[in-house]
């Protein structure tokens, strides 16, 4: 059985850390490729909140190198007739999970070149209908990750269900978009990349953010240490989207932001005399 | 020395994920067997929880592969004359940790050949009583996990503690149980099996279940998507385990229900005409 | 390339778990070291806390075996012109981390032999400047890791920053330190070693220790369990370091003491007649 050597499988769903669950996960998958590099992305994804998984998938997934299997598990409906998939890319990465939407954005930007809707026929037979995570995905990320093609443990299929999220769109000289994500410094962060920012002209300069009715005037920085201490910034953070932070301090505390909001942004105006 | 291809350690304590334990635990196995797949089941166990660990051990470890080491730490009676012990099972598996009962119920379940108490005067000198499971436990199963017979490391012994649950046993027609733990989506779970479930008659259709005085008329479902979003259910879920669920919601916020709640559950009665 | 056999990289960190900023970091690692064996120390480091990551570093490291390489996280000033360096210890460790003074007190008791200021220009160009943990230090950690000397990936300085601790020191009778680090248990864990502790005489009997401006006779125990559950007493932890405990309890809680307080502790004095 041609097995790679130390094939990479990365983790992310909502199970929490306290509970028996991933545990199960790594079991079955090592009961099948003892090797494995598993790495947890993250299983603190709120109960059922496909969007920050999906958003979380996006930015995580692809710094791991080709060949990478993500299994990526946010799953209300398990063991109801939504489907189970297997999404292979162009990048050289497989994600597997049911298909709710949830790898839609990650699998996307890394290319997609074929969908499979696993076959439960072709994988041993289930006395549960509770854990998928455990009793298909996990079995199916460990068959890939041994050298079995997507095609032997499904049937391609054209298409799988899309999470997406607002914009990044253009109205009225405004950037809109979306919070995204809170992480744990309390940076705001949002999901205008890079490029979605030249809409609005060169990247530098003031931006004026409007946020809950707000608006504020804060400079577009290289990092958060530009602005002194307790300053509003906006910066392109770790995830590779623009975040709007405060430098030592908590932008979600200064803001009282939530997860969800939507935010504009356009140039800072040139006052009128 | 004949080292087993990465063997399996998992890590089942009460030690948290904000000290530096945990690592000081790895680094004392890796120091030992570098090649070691350590998988954490978790390290968030209430602090001195014995039953809440001998639960999540019984659900959790009966899905690794044989050969697997269990190190199974909840210990208040670190340093005192509480013994350490080794427990091998008929499946392969092996536990290790103090004798406190936790890990009783996943030793039975999985068929207990040995008990050895560990001898101290077979170990490395110690310069710490409050740390067995690093300068005692950790260094035991790296050495089980290279090899090393269970004989060599301490001597034969007929009996360990037991952690033991709440029935299932019937009385009046109740199948009379306990609530052994509340995972993060909410979910009642109780320590009634399939097999126990059976003592009712065929398991399908509803059921009575009492809690906390309240009595709920509940469907015996193959999973939370067969009733619609924020309806009550019975289930076996991921543990193995029945439970008291609401789809897409929380069933402990709905009960107000806390682990260690007697619960009892009967076959849904005929209303009276 | 001379690859050694599964290295150690240890990850201390202020990530915390619910962001993708571990995983990315892990990603890096693994994609130039397959094999590593990363093993998490910890990633909830109060945000910022310079101070508390030292002393999880200080008491962590210790315990992992020669050729570990620790890559070490708490970066406020990611971005500016803060050095990243590395340094080798005569224990065979090598530390990796901003120069904040986080790693001082680990390296320091390893016994430094080099210090090295990284050399941005000896590394992939970077696209941003705020996530030096994925783009600079898990790049040089991986390096070290494979083999390649710290003269390769930077120049020999003489000095690096040091966050230092308050104490121990003897002042009228008393023994002066610092609560360092309130571990899961509720335990308060200061700086005070065995060595520190045999400045006050033999290490055993009764102690006044004055916390908060309240004083505590407390016996020095070998463990826990040595007085009745509930009681307070003080014991070298897990950590190597004296703490103030209650058997069974929470000392943080008895006391109300928070992280960073004053402790100062003597011997019983004998009481007048």
């Amino acid at each position: 059985m041609p097995v790679r050597r130390r094939p990479i499988i990365t983790l992310t769903t909502d199970y929490g850390l306290e509970d028996p669950y991933v545990a199960e996960v790594k079991a079955k998958i090592l009961s099948l490729v003892p090797d494995a590099q598993i790495v947890d992305i993250t299983h603190m994804i709120p109960s059922f909140d496909e969007r920050r998984g999906a958003f979380i998938l996006l930015t995580a997934t692809r710094h791991f190198p080709r060949g990478t299997v993500h299994v990526c598990i946010v799953d209300p409906k398990v063991g109801t007739d939504r489907r189970g998939i297997i999404v292979s890319t162009r990048l050289g990465h497989t994600f597997v999970g049911p298909d709710t939407g949830l790898m839609w954005p990650a699998a996307n930007a890394s290319g997609i070149i074929g969908i499979y809707e696993i076959d439960g026929s072709r994988l041993p037979p289930r006395t549960s209908e509770t854990f998928h995570g455990r009793d298909v995905f996990a079995y199916v990320a460990a068959k890939l990750a041994m050298g079995v093609r997507p095609s032997r443990l499904g049937r391609r299929v054209d298409c799988m269900a899309r999470v997406e999220f607002f914009g990044p769109k253009i109205s009225n000289g405004w950037l809109n978009a979306e919070l995204m994500h809170i992480d744990k410094f309390g940076n705001l962060i949002t999901n205008i990349s890079k490029e979605s920012l030249t809409m609005l002209g060169p990247t530098s300069g003031k931006y004026e953010v409007e946020l809950l009715g707000h608006r504020y005037i804060l400079p577009l920085c290289k990092t958060y240490g530009d602005v002194p201490p307790g300053s509003m910034l906006i910066v392109f953070g770790g995830t590779g989207f623009l975040e709007i932070a405060v430098n030592m301090g908590s932008a979600a505390e200064a803001t009282g932001a939530r997860v969800g909001e939507r935010i504009r942004i356009r140039r800072e105006q040139a006052s009128p005399c």
